[in-house]
């Protein structure tokens, strides 16, 4: 048994123009594992007067905050540690005075980045926990400014922080709390101005996808999940999300379903931003990033963890974590994709994503095993539907959870979900059902030579006649097999040929 | 990240005069874990002809089912794999004819083994599987022997291999199938008559704890969980069930609530067997052991896994599992053992399982939080309920999991468990949130010095006044704490001392 001591902490700090958060990670087989996290609505940008200078409750709400945290990083290693202020301590005048006792406070140096080193780190944030490839388009809309940036795998290409953000859009077009029509178009039109000088320039860099991370998008997406919605964000979405909120007159009054207290506030400004956003870049969707500001911390301590495929890396630490047969799961994969190229790659399964999730599950499904053998389908759908996996989204992991629940053993229809179609989810769950049962002795050399053939949703498999005669056992589970998916509308047929 | 290459498997096959099973497990870090089950109802015990000769469709029967097995060995180094025959093998006087062709089919040596060697070896398999400490009584009904073991830690210290089994006597005491009084009394007649013999020897040689195996065991376990009733078996429960039976007339009508198909057959002469063993040895008590043959010949591969005491093989094996910090886990066990010692020790948690259940949760709270840091609490329940965790009863495990899915953050009241008193189980969750609470700096040198006062379920909790302004956050946890514990009824009061 291998010995284990404690793993160093590593704390990532970060004083926003909202709230200060510390996030306390440790680095285990190639992953980032939280292990606390602490955070405190400071509000400093609200006590910045019209001179920029922080006032003394602003200052000291921010130093009550930081002898907490204090306590907290006196068994985290000084190099482990980053701390990091944003815009509002950018701004603030007399932010010396602030520093000079935050820094007593803390023991160590606290950093005030630019704006152009704050969109550096939540870029590295977000590739390290977002899947996908291609040119990325990344937005953050913090407290006091907004990042916009683009990047391809861990290389920024633009950066920008504009002086923009949820608080101060609060402030200066909601300060009379008023949810019209008025004071939205007044936040989305000063928001487009704000934006116009970079438009000419990402416009010709262009993008293939778009993630936003933050709170504001945070709070959009338990919304739309809250009401039933797919994660994926439109400009369509947010119109209807703004009628909504301006059912309500007053900023006090509003009520949204989803939507927290503690988001309520920022939540029209923040909303009029992105609005703004989607309509200046003519943005089609957006999805929630894995992390940002502080993941970018706390990742830039662990650099051996950078990696091109954020989807290889996740697959490798969960199989290293989880001790399982790593062999094994590449032979289901490689067996999956075989037949999947057979039965028409992309023709059959459209979705790019859907090959991925393909493999994924292939190379994960034995991993409610480890838990229990009993039930062992149900313990994957709960690990891999609850686990940090970096790179996949919430409804991609809800559709690998599915899809591993039911791999083996009986089988039932695939519930409703968002990841990819009905259609490509059910021959997911086909191909993978039959890789794990013609794998089942773990050994390239022992597996059987399958053609298959579709037609539609009409499987034939066939295997030779005497190598069925020989190999009764997964002869019989074929034969069972067959008859499942028959059962439940999935037409297959074993068929054993000369 | 290390790097996994497939672990190798080892298999268990008992042919057993009822069922052939196989069971395929991998060793990881301390750990058996299971990666196949195959089973076939063989029914060779039903082959027997008044001669003891086993007929051709029976061994037909069982060379099918050896030909399904010996696929999946294929894969499996012979020297990781053992075979076994029982009680049908031993009695069967043409048992050469079959063992020729079996031994063919399997390509492996099939082991028919003595009375006495089988119950050594259930013995192992329940010794490696079962906490609790003393002298150990261990009852395994088959379907054709009754194995009565005495042993302490892993010494056999009395082993006896009885002839009747659930299989027999259903033929021999209810071949007509009706479930009346006499075929009742007629079945633990008999079966008292057969343990006869040892009951002087046993009686001296005397136990502390009793535990089952095997199907019946298992079953009846699987009733009273669905009934609503405790885990822990005894006569009473056992008569009642006789008389649920006898609510059928006939053995095809047989209802009991949580009684599968497959096990009813043999119900009642099973049942029987086990009424006449716990009158005749006036047993008290009897708890479900974790393993029994087949386990026993799968830890006889991987012997390594001897130790002492099996609670600590476990919490070990889990902590290495999942990468957990070992040593903040012994700080939180050794403050949660110092602070029931100040609250009186058994005094104030009478069962001693109760205290082994606070260290093990002490050691174990964070697994939760390698799933994820949201949930950490729910995440640790899930697992410790659903983990495979020799030594650790399915009601000890549900307890564990009540009290690690409370130890942060909201505090909700126990539901009722069945491992220690409802007092016990919320005395233990009090101590471990306050010992985690206390120590989430994770370094004994920063941890305070403290004093525990309890009054009945009054607790008042004593830190010198400059540590909590010195370690404010602390200071805050712990007021919010015992406003969360006084809120639910459970007072707490943190006094500052000079």
């Amino acid at each position: 048994m291998s010995q284990t001591v404690s793993p160093p902490l590593y704390a990532a700090i970060d004083l926003g123009s909202n709230s200060f958060h510390m996030l306390v990670v440790r680095h285990i087989d190639g992953s980032v594992q939280t292990m606390a996290k602490i955070k405190r609505k400071v509000r400093l940008a609200a006590g910045l007067d019209e001179n920029n200078a922080l006032s003394t409750e602003a200052m000291q709400r921010g130093w009550d905050c930081l002898s907490l945290f204090a306590e907290r990083l006196q068994d985290i290693p000084p190099e482990n540690i980053r701390i990091v202020g944003t815009a509002t301590l950018r701004t603030a005048t007399n932010v010396d005075i602030f520093l000079k006792k935050a820094n007593d406070i803390l023991g160590q140096k606290i950093n005030v980045i630019s704006g152009e080193e704050e969109a550096a780190t939540i870029y590295k944030g977000v590739a390290h926990t977002s899947g996908g490839s291609g040119r990325r388009l990344v937005v953050d809309i913090g407290g006091a400014s907004t990042e916009v940036i683009i990047g391809e795998g861990f290389t920024a290409k633009a950066l920008t922080s504009l002086k923009m953000g949820c608080v101060t859009w609060l402030e200066r077009h909601f300060k009379d709390r008023q949810l019209n029509a008025s004071n939205f178009d007044n936040a989305i039109e000063a928001a487009k101005a704000t934006l116009s000088p970079i438009l000419d320039n990402y416009n010709q860099l262009g993008w293939d996808v778009c993630v936003g991370a933050s709170g504001t998008v945070q709070a959009l997406q338990e919304i739309m999940l809250a009401q039933g919605m797919d994660e994926v964000i439109t400009l369509t979405k947010l119109k209807r999300l703004q009628k909504q909120a301006m059912l309500a007159e007053r900023l006090e009054e509003l009520e949204i379903e989803g939507l927290t207290l503690e988001r309520a506030l920022v939540f029209p400004s923040g909303l009029s931003i992105l609005i703004a956003i989607f309509e200046s870049l003519k943005i089609e969707s957006m999805t929630l990033a894995g992390g940002a500001l502080r993941e970018g911390l706390a990742y830039e301590m662990v650099d051996e963890l950078r990696h091109d495929n954020i989807h290889n890396r996740t697959i490798a630490s969960v199989q290293s974590r989880y001790q399982m047969d790593v062999e094994y799961g590449e032979q289901v994969a490689t067996l999956s994709q075989n037949l999947l190229a057979q039965a028409g790659g992309d023709e059959w399964i459209s979705e790019p994503q859907a090959s991925v999730l393909l493999t994924t599950a292939a190379k994960l499904h034995e991993i409610g095993l480890t838990i229990d053998f009993k039930k062992g389908g149900e313990h994957g759908a709960y690990l891999l539907q609850n686990l940090d996996l970096p790179g996949f989204t919430r409804a991609q992991k809800f559709c690998l959870g599915e899809v591993v629940r039911r791999y083996r053993e009986q089988l039932t229809s695939l519930p409703e979900q968002h990841a990819v179609s009905g259609t490509s989810s059910k021959r997911i769950l086909r191909l993978l059902r039959l890789a794990t049962l013609l794998t089942h002795r773990r050994n390239t050399q022992l597996e059987p030579q399958v053609s298959l053939e579709v037609n539609g949703d009409n499987l034939t498999l066939s295997i030779s006649k005497q190598w069925l005669v020989d190999n009764p056992l997964t002869a019989a589970e074929l034969e069972i097999e067959a008859n499942r998916q028959s059962d439940i509308g999935w037409p297959l047929v074993i068929n054993a040929s000369e």
